[in-house]
């Protein structure tokens, strides 16, 4: 497995840099964004945040939009940001073209079902194959943390609750917490995974949260003007999970917020410090 | 002139507001974004920076990219990107639907030439009418700065040294400084104002520099790494224009940056606290 680099671009003194890279696990090309902070001239191999984005979402929305590079370069934290489904001429789409399923909505999930399981294993590449390639090609560590929205925190948060021997710290913005009660997240399961729904809930981060053992430091914010809060995000079930589990959840309401990057924006410092005190615990 | 306000979202403690409105001087409706900080519930009149935007440009890329809203909510500054260029069905474009002239590069000019002068007065627009309509609908005082990229960055030089009474003080990312000597200004220029050149010079910031008597703080950073740079923007001229007016001009070249919103996310803080410090001044 190789990178090839398709830009570099120089921003708070490190640079966002695309890779284009041939995918074993999704079967197509895919490209993703990385920030290298200053730090990385230092030679010590740097910790990594791995993002992932939400609906609609490619690579480049949260280099651009979330104004978190300037916090980044001060931190020395890395951040990856990974499409949010495979790509390409071969890859199936949602048949009415649907913005919800499908080409930008992956749902980081292993697909089981024709057509999508020749593709869609977006779980095990977010989770493994492309931090094993990272940590084989750029100046990292494999101290590692993960945060997203919506689809992204949801895909954040099971990686998270399924594997935490992989990841140091976990955060969400807005998070589908119960897929497997929510439209979004019945859509997608039903077709990625078939009707039996016995198979959805170890992709769903309240049922998996239910049973967690290995507790990983966890900060979700959430805004109280999201128009999905009520039918799609569902919060209130993953608290009372944690709740029951005693899993040290941290979940804040955030008055008059919305989905927006605007949200993710005005939060996304403080998410980064809780990350990377977490991976300086752990160096 | 009324607002129809279009939407609104919090950010960073305060709002990052859309609004629409008809304009007599471009004879068409037009949007603008404006953020509102958190101050503005204290009940005073606040200062505002104008942000004119480059090629292509609506009046949300700032709002989105620029990572500039946390710094604009810790001083209490007032925001406000207008659009760049008239807009509407009855608006005419280039004819060939290039991207450096016409819709979205209106060029910051009062155009003299028919079919351009019936809409594109942007100058007028930028300057004057919007900034009336702002101050009577919105909580800011009269104290204005004004700052800008490429295009954007010429007109916000041309604004401040054409009428520096207006601005308290003057910023740019890579403008383009010598309209009147390059392609996309000699295109933009021999269009909107025809080809006697005579004509030009009143809107190229260089020619401008050169007779200016009443100074305003200024502040231009360029990236070296800028694709632009030797051909379009020239700011060698204006630096060599204010040395001769003895125009106290700060003038950055910045190793390793390019032209794009990477290069302003980095900078922009930096440009917000020159702003405000002059504006604190002004009070």
């Amino acid at each position: 497995m190789s990178l090839q680099q398709l830009s570099s671009q120089k921003v708070f003194g490190g640079h966002q840099v695309r890779y284009q890279h041939e995918s074993a696990v999704l079967n197509c090309t895919m490209q993703f964004a990385v920030y290298l902070p200053p730090q990385v001239e230092l030679g010590q191999p740097l910790p990594v945040l791995y993002w992932l984005s939400g609906l609609t979402c490619t690579d480049e929305n949260f280099m651009q939009k979330a104004g978190a590079l300037k916090v980044a370069a001060e931190l020395g934290l890395v951040i990856v940001a990974p499409d949010t489904s495979p790509r390409g001429a071969g890859v199936p789409d949602d048949p009415e073209g649907a913005w919800d399923f499908g080409l930008g909505a992956g749902f980081y999930v292993n697909a089981t079902q024709a057509p999508w399981a020749e593709h869609y294993q977006m779980y095990d590449y977010v989770t493994a194959e492309l931090p094993a390639l990272i940590e084989k090609n750029l100046p990292v560590s494999d101290k590692r943390s993960i945060s997203g929205h919506s689809m992204g925190g949801h895909g954040a948060l099971i990686a998270a609750l399924r594997e935490p021997e992989r990841y140091q710290s976990v955060s969400a913005f807005a998070p589908i917490c119960q897929p497997t009660q929510c439209p979004w997240g019945e859509k997608a399961l039903s077709n990625y995974l078939g009707s039996l729904r016995e198979t959805w809930v170890e992709w769903d981060a309240s049922a998996l949260m239910a049973q967690a053992t290995q507790h990983r430091p966890m900060l979700i914010d959430q805004g109280d003007a999201d128009n999905f809060l009520v039918e799609q995000l569902k919060p209130a079930a993953l608290e009372d999970a944690a709740a029951r589990a005693q899993y040290p959840l941290t979940l804040r309401m955030q008055p008059g917020y919305d989905h927006s990057y605007y949200f993710i924006a005005s939060f996304i410092d403080e998410h980064l410090r809780f990350h990377a005190q977490a991976l300086s615990a752990a160096q």
